[in-house]
């Protein structure tokens, strides 16, 4: 399954991208003035490979896990905060669901790796792997079969998505404590030092910062013979809610989607995407760049430009619903815009 | 008419930020989570004064001129695509047609200083003030009576947009060299360097750059007697639709609207309406930060933080119509996410 959703994933076309940037340059604007969102509209040509291709529909997918590791101390809010914040969203009440009507994208939670079996509900996906990541100090967060399962949970989404009409999806995420197994993903796969790279989550104090630096380290070290490739790192370091963002970036790569990325966690997932298929790349929007320090780090280290920087730390999905705005923005100015020979204007400089 | 407004325009109450902070510390996410967001959303909430400020209607102005100046060769087009633009503007094909299409922002262009005589058409508000403003290397851009007529309308516009149930305006500009007086009235309202200021504006080389800078040198030598205060400096070095976008600022405060603040050139007439009225910077978003290079240093001079950088640099309001959507993803968190209480959680961190 993994396998052949990684040899489907394919480079966008140079010859596309030439292609967009030919009509950027004649829509009625000074070449290049409107600067990254053509770089984001070029992008989405080549993607999509369509003269004009429209937005039609937009799904934001909140994958939820739990983690052991918060037994260590290393969050703010308490372990049941998951669910109880998933309640929320399934009755339309958080962030995530605002931003998702501003943008009119459609929301769906899904249940990865949450300890609490939640009941049925409408806008709820049940696709539990395991009831909660094992504490990464102590071992490896989950098997390899887990991490792979919790992957084509994040494809099946990607190709539900498509099936439904859509050509823009966003990853998002719930589970208290998981900036963790992101720092560890992060310092293990960058590579960067933990000192630089953790964060102060949803609110740690100064002591707290500087314990989950030691449970960082600690989950490096216990689990360094289980580092060997990209999943397995996945597997010893990660968590079920990153597992499967990760798949939601190899699907939506394999059915030339654009996947807009959320913050620091996303991010993280995205990153073991990017280690087993190094192509994913061109199909993933960094939407924000958070203000949790490792963030970054990561831009600087992958080279990467994140859409807007407004120093959010909440996650959801929440940056990256604001950045699906921007992105539809750019593929509308590219559609829709008259160009120099329409209007009778030289095109200039 | 002007000393009137002027005297309407008060600070937001410090005691309406803070009930608003009360309410973002009680939303379902941990305090301070969404960043500059909240920012955004607590000064909104000081300039409307309402427990949940909605949104009904966003109006974009895009105020005309042309400037006399670009005789001078200050800019990669000539003069004749002001008007071309406009036709562009009225006929929907434009980028800030679509940007406002996407924002659900109602454009209005107002010929505020155009050369070209043009008919009436619905989207378009004629109160031509003068036929281009005068070349600002030979002498005043125009009178001081011209720059109050053309500050008034853009109070008159702000009024407008007020009583039609506008709560947050945006500015936008057309004409063909405005670069050049905006850059002349930085370095003298600021202050700052002529050679640290000067930009490319729609696309100069650098020999081109060369000459610019020369350009706004004279401009300031020549007018260096009519400087006396903001008023008589707008009147010497800067253009029509630069006052009309002063007075928009103005008037949007007096009315205690938001007015998001496109780029470059909208800058230079907000600063007016700072230096006018220091207070009027309450009821100021700024949407970007252009790539004009002067941009940045009014920024820095002025400690601004701006809600985007995408290096755009096309002005007619396009930045400002992304920074509206912004803002009102911001506005409607505040409004319609669920506090802890409602839900059942700690607050926590």
């Amino acid at each position: 399954m993994l396998k052949e959703q990684l040899a489907k994933i394919q480079p966008v076309s140079e010859s596309w991208i030439a292609k967009a940037r030919t009509r950027l340059d004649n829509l009625t604007k000074p070449r290049g003035s409107l600067g990254f969102l053509e770089d984001l509209a070029a992008r989405y040509v080549a993607i999509r490979e369509k003269e004009r291709p429209a937005i039609r529909a937009k799904d934001v997918f909140v994958f939820v896990g739990d983690h052991d590791v918060v037994a260590e101390g290393v969050s703010a809010y308490p372990q049941e905060v998951t669910a109880l914040m998933v309640r929320n969203f399934l009755a339309g009440g958080a962030c995530i669901n605002v931003l998702a009507r501003c943008a009119k994208a459609m929301v769906s939670i899904v249940d990865v790796g949450m300890i609490e079996d939640l009941p049925e509900a409408p806008d709820l996906i049940r696709r539990n792997v395991a009831r909660g990541a094992q504490n990464i100090a102590a071992g490896p967060a989950m098997t390899l079969r887990q991490a792979e399962t919790a992957i084509a949970v994040g494809i099946e989404m990607a190709e539900r998505a498509s099936a439904g009409g859509s050509s823009i999806i966003a990853t998002g995420e719930m589970g208290i404590g998981n900036t963790t197994p992101s720092t560890a993903l992060f310092a293990h796969l960058l590579p960067a030092g933990v000192e630089d790279l953790t964060g102060k989550g949803t609110g740690l104090d100064e002591q707290g910062l500087q314990s989950k630096i030691r449970v960082v380290q600690r989950a490096l070290k216990i689990n360094r013979d289980s580092l060997g490739d990209p999943l397995a790192a996945l597997a010893a370091l990660g968590g079920l809610e990153i597992a499967a963002i990760c798949g939601l970036c190899l699907g939506g790569a394999a059915n030339r989607l654009a996947v807009v990325v959320d913050g620091f966690i996303s991010s993280a997932g995205a990153l073991v995407a990017m280690r087993l298929k190094p192509e994913v790349r061109d199909y993933l929007f960094f939407s924000h760049q958070s203000l949790e320090r490792g963030h970054l780090i990561f831009f600087q280290k992958e080279q990467i430009r994140p859409i807007l920087d407004l120093d959010m730390r909440l996650g959801e999905g929440t940056g990256a619903v604001i950045g699906m705005q921007i992105l539809e923005d750019a593929v509308r100015i590219y559609n829709e815009m008259a160009t120099f020979q329409e209007v009778g204007i030289e095109p200039g400089a």
